[in-house]
């Protein structure tokens, strides 16, 4: 059965992974399903523009969020909503699953130093399949 | 009786507002307690060079989220880590109080549409010392 996964990358923080993003997500959605595929491509987020966008966002994400099998966040470009997105799986007891380049970035102590998540550190782009695979095939 | 302050603000995410930080604390240490000194100087980090230092930093963060009476974040430069504490803090309850200066960042949705949060944007340093005064006398 397709596993319905929450993919949690930048958005307001900032958008310098846009494009890994994207191909993290067309890469999952070979095998398995992707509720958060907006993160990868703006475009799509069908939210834009009505009356109250912020409160719809944060409803639909957290409801995302109890209804995904787990969540893969990738870490590198910090991010105030993916640091809120992770504590929130964490408590609902989702799997979470955290990327990174630590060439890149230094990952926050909070998600380093609690064991709750996995995280992997890799280099580029065509290290990300094999890690992605893991993954999918552990839950 | 003084309150006990989490001050919450970008440490690995970067130190573009160190200075500011460390105004806020200073300001909210002549009435108050705040128990993240560190965050606004760095060298006060006892947590410095110990063995699993990440999980020391989790736990000892996370201690103080229970322990505080209220959490004030300023969130303008994105980070991982105050993202994680802005939602552990809502899970047990903690009065949450967001600084942000729109001129500089899109605050995330997870935040802005939480009507569980707080969130007030100022201009520049000196607009800072009304907005903690009123803080600090609601709790």
């Amino acid at each position: 059965m397709k596993k319905k996964v929450y993919f949690a990358g930048s958005i307001r923080g900032g958008r310098q992974d846009e494009t890994l993003y994207r191909e993290a997500i067309e890469y999952i959605k070979l095998t398995d399903i992707v509720l958060t595929e907006h993160v990868g491509d703006l475009s799509l987020n069908a939210l834009e523009g009505t009356v109250d966008r912020d409160t719809r966002i944060y409803l639909q994400d957290t409801n995302w969020l109890r209804e995904c099998d787990l969540v893969i966040a990738e870490c590198t470009h910090p991010s105030l909503g993916v640091g809120y997105e992770l504590a929130f799986a964490e408590k609902l007891g989702k799997p979470c699953y955290v990327l990174y380049r630590p060439a890149e970035a230094q990952l926050s102590a909070m998600i380093k130093g609690n064991s709750y998540f996995q995280v992997f550190d890799y280099d580029s782009l065509k290290d990300l399949a094999g890690i992605l695979d893991g993954i999918l095939e552990e839950v």
